[in-house]
């Protein structure tokens, strides 16, 4: 693996044999495996095989191992996250970055419509070493919080919202057109991508430090 | 006229002898006259015929005398305006608000990246009846805004930006989605036309008062 | 809350215990609660706990207390519709401004297809302080209803339609283009927005008057 | 040819002799000629060479004959106008009419915005065989119109407007999706397409009558 | 009613007992009905106390009795399908024809693929008055047939298709960009439109001629 | 170079020195250049240095020499090409063709608007080996011809048209979705890449054959 | 037929009798028969009659007989594609080569992330007359191998991914944008036309050779 | 200034006299500063007063002093471009990565088309802490390099292309759904986000390590 990283199992749209042959085969490799997108069932099948399996319902991601041990883990990575309808993808990108080596923060419902929740979590959100956003409908969260922090921000437009929000592009134009430098932005709704290229941002210290 | 308000005259797309003499009807019939995206080759014109008229470059916007007398202006409405390629939109809307009969503060350069230029100046927007937001690129400003006044909030997206900006669209659509409420929207780079409604918000005290 | 109003719980997307428990949490606190979206489900919950709330099924609005007496509800608001398939909408705003404080009026199915309907309901429409049009397709009632009355319009464009409609993408461009001033407008089926956003402007006259 | 009809030449992105070449070889072919979107340069190289050939700036056609004398022209087509820019279209379906053998009534300015000015020439639209209503922005004129008489409407949307009138597709798309029945649409700023088929419809009676 | 035709009973998107009463209001009434987008449901109700009332499945057109006797139909409208999926549009086009007093007839399985298959029938289409062309994917259907009658040709774009056809608007920009004259366009899947404005052309000889 | 063909130059978006320097370069090295979108006052320069240069002014292409001898060409490639407007590409699509080796037939101005003219071209069409269709508006050509022919066809949509047509993506869409097999599509206005398809497919008999 | 190939039975959105119907009288008139997107239901219903019959429940597709015999089959061609979850489109590759006389080579799982998984396969996928490749995401694949290769690639855009995916958008915006020549596309998912597409390519050969 | 950074001056947009004032004004206040999109004009202007002015025109970019001494800078950024058309944009990531205090390495004109050029370059990339990636048309260069290293990938799509590239749309969605985990994307032709961003990152480790 050039990348010096495990690959990791997208389980939506394989079906369940399929999605558990491929975590099968890579833990009995030996490998430590993080499936996303994993249904109740994927789990309790690979439940009953690896009892060390851990499943977390809300980001649908599903573990067995992980790179790095839990108390190993290093560098602070904050989500913040607009609303609860964004928990999902803000959980999602929580276990990743906890699943490649990561602390992480969870900054819950600090949509910018109500500012003075996220004024009141700021000095917990600048211990980071990246910030991840999490927004739909407009997206504004990531400008704010890019304007708040010196760290990197990368932000996550999610498909919450209806219709001139079109299934996120909205939050997605406007997180890529942010008036804030210091953003860079993933896919709509991929929270793994957050959670994964943080780590990598966050774990940079650790390989050239 | 039915609605009880001069018709004004958008100069843009006409030539300049049909601007003209569409102004110089008017303000012969004895109306107060506004002109807006007038060159200032019209002005010129205008300006030969009535002394009076006045040009406002910045907003394109020219006038021949005015709906109601400077100092008897009521009601304030603010012009919160996120940076300064935004301002000719935004003085569109001043110099419209001020046409119909409205009193106007203008806060500039106020974009959400560095909110605290915005939390510097809120005492003086919460003075006003009506807020008019203008902003372009995700146009997060209009929710930040809404959020923190108690008043109805007309959000203009604005066409500044480039590349996933697309002319206005993510603003437009940001506005749109916006998560705060008391937002409501007009056409990208509309500021006549959130002038005009703002003006039409704040007059309802002076008709029902 | 800054804004002087209580928070309204947006149903769906939610799971029902979760919107219950947020709902009974703040009737608890002793606020008037306002539910959008609700599910008839939800509603049964809600009733057996609260006798008081109130659930309007076409409108899916579930609400529990309001934050005026119905006697003292003042200045009126007009909700205008083009046809029966956007009486949800309709009814969502129509409950929303109620809920907040101002009185209203349901004028449906006028259509500018048969433009002697509106003529013939214009002398009550008139009597508003707000109007409100919700249409879908081409949206033109938005434009039409500007041009008649001399007070301000929230134009809520809906998903009726197939086609060229385009989920509502067509009755938002159309509304946003309006050849009318005195329009502003707001994401697509958001009567809860337009109902919010009018009785602000009809509250102005109680605060400042 | 087949379809009974000479061709037509556009002129527009054919060099100025290629043009000429064309209608020089039809014209010495005996046939009447129309050119659509001509230049006044090649207008005035035609003149020179056909002094019977009538150049209409506003529309930028130029003709050469006419299939019918204009006294034997049949049929009214009446082309209802919104706004001043509109005009050239409306001059281009006015000109194609009359050139196939219609009579012509051109209304101008009756934007719905203002839908009194409409309704004071109702009674002229009504002597029409087919109407060609002709509006950008939000193109309303079409549902209202077709709501009006019980005539065939050919709706030409036209790229006047801004911001999220995006070149005519908010008109487009609103007339597509109209309310009214009785109206079929050409493309954008098309008032050639929208003359030819109004006369089509127009000469039916001619030929089956 | 202004346009001297009774009005049509779009049934979907409404609750199966509000489509019965309106249809059952207007027949009560003495009118003779059409509803389109009839679910069979709806048709077996109908049927229970209309005996006389027809419901053609592929179309879902339910009729209770017709504007015209059948025997008394006139002027011949054709329906040029491209293929088999495009069916139920055509019978919908086909229905209203009839019922607003055309006498029709229908080509099916012509697409422009293979085109001797179209060529086979011309003879038969050229009988008609007005040619309607039903055709999803490229929709290029219109501009052959329009390039070959000397009619109007009103043309339906369908949502038949995949991937690029994006749910009919491949082949509704190609018929509105289409480089014959003599188109005009409907809706989407707007079978019942094209019906009626054929039917409104068609008719113009009988009331004109 | 691995793909066994020198590398061509695209002009456009390059300084002409850039261009110019490039070219000569090339050539110095011995090898036949091909220049595409190239200027008149580019190929001026080069002729000065490399006498033996061709530049074809309608495609904006410059060749200096050529892969094959223009007499040891082989395998025919037809051009057809929907009208005047398109012929630019066509003949970026012919030069190139020939450039690497095929032989090549121009058959313009046969949009499916007048089929016949398509028809009376038919015998010469089914000499070639793989056929280009070049046309914009609704792209019909593409499908027509594919379902008359046994070989490949390559579709080339162009942006020509206005409005509707979206700067080709009608013409794009409609090839895309395209009701006859045989078809597949290269870039708006991609003649260069539509003739290199067609010459490598072409070339396969020579290389495998 | 005048393009010397049978027809293929597209049996989505065809009743079950419908598509069975058509199958069973092309067999009974002694052609080979190929559906696409058929059912398992279809399946058997065939299966029962023709016991010869074969379906791939992958791909999806069903074939009564072949029009060349395996053992005859000439020319290979590769298809190539990114990940599993192409799979299904793939093999609707596949098996219409196969079906129509081409010997087919299957390389799965070398999307672009991996490159040296595509480098290890390279120099089977080079002994192909033609390659296929088939991805969806941001659909590098073509490009990547495009310049790889000296024979044409066909490429399919797949609806595989999400959000900025939207629904294959992404995939085929960028193979029609592709960097490298000699690359031509077809709709998205169209595994279909691909194969048959790169059939005739190699079939050439054949005829002409 | 709460994130630690000076202000950048972007200098489209403003006029001439703007862009001056506020750079000799943050100049004069002691302040580096970097100004982007500037003019040669603007440039020629400052370095009039301010000799130690560094204006590099390929990139557009403006500097009075740097933010850290360039012996001084640390950590490498790797610039990837795909071709001579991106080069601007990699230019001012370039420019604006090395004011921040960061050691740049560009690497030009490796294209996926002919991915041995990028590999040749493969060793020099892999030294770097964070890697831009500049392309426009398909993007693909984004998920290929993101495979072959180990630290975060910073997208930049650029508006290089035509036709279906969309003003860089194309590049954009691909680059958002790119296969490859590890990429972040900054908006069209943003290569001054792109800088900012790497240059965070890269920094982290200074601050932190
Ligand atoms: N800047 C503007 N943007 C949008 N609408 C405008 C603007 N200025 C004027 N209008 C509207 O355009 C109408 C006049 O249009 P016209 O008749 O073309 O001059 C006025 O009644 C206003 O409603
Ligand atoms: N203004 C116009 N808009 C659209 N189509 C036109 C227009 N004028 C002429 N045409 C059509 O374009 C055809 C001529 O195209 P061309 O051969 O390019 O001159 C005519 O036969 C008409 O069908
Ligand atoms: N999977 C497919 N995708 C696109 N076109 C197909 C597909 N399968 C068959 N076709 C085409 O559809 C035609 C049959 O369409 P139909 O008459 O609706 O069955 C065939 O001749 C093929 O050209
Ligand atoms: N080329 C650029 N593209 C996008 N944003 C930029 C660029 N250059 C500077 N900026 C941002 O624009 C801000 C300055 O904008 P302004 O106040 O309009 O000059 C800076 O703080 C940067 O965040
Ligand atoms: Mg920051
Ligand atoms: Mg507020
Ligand atoms: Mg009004
Ligand atoms: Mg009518
Ligand atoms: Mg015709
Ligand atoms: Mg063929
Ligand atoms: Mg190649
Ligand atoms: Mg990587």
């Amino acid at each position: 693996r050039r990348t010096g990283y495990p690959e990791v199992v997208y389980c939506k749209g394989k079906r369940i044999e399929q999605a558990e042959a491929i975590m099968v085969g890579m833990r009995d490799a030996g490998l430590p495996v993080l499936g996303t997108r994993a249904s109740r069932e994927l789990a309790e099948r690979i439940a009953r095989r690896f009892p060390e399996a851990v499943y977390e319902e809300e980001g649908a991601t599903l573990t067995i191992g992980s790179l790095t041990d839990p108390d190993e883990r290093e560098g602070l990575i904050a989500v913040v996250a607009a609303g609860t309808s964004d928990r999902p993808i803000a959980c999602e990108a929580l276990r990743t970055a906890e699943f490649f080596g990561s602390r992480t923060l969870f900054i819950n419902d600090v949509g910018v419509a109500g500012i003075h929740r996220l004024f009141a979590r700021l000095e917990e959100i600048r211990q980071a070493r990246v910030v991840i956003t999490v927004a739909g409908m407009e997206g504004a969260l990531a400008s704010v919080v890019a304007g708040l922090v010196a760290v990197p921000v990368i932000a996550v437009p999610t498909s919450v919202g209806y219709g001139a929000s079109f299934g996120g592009l909205s939050a997605l134009l406007g997180m890529l057109s942010a008036c804030a430098p210091g953003i860079s932005v993933v896919n709509i709704d991929n929270g793994f991508g957050a959670g994964y290229q943080a780590n990598l941002i966050n774990r940079q210290k650790v390989k050239h430090g």
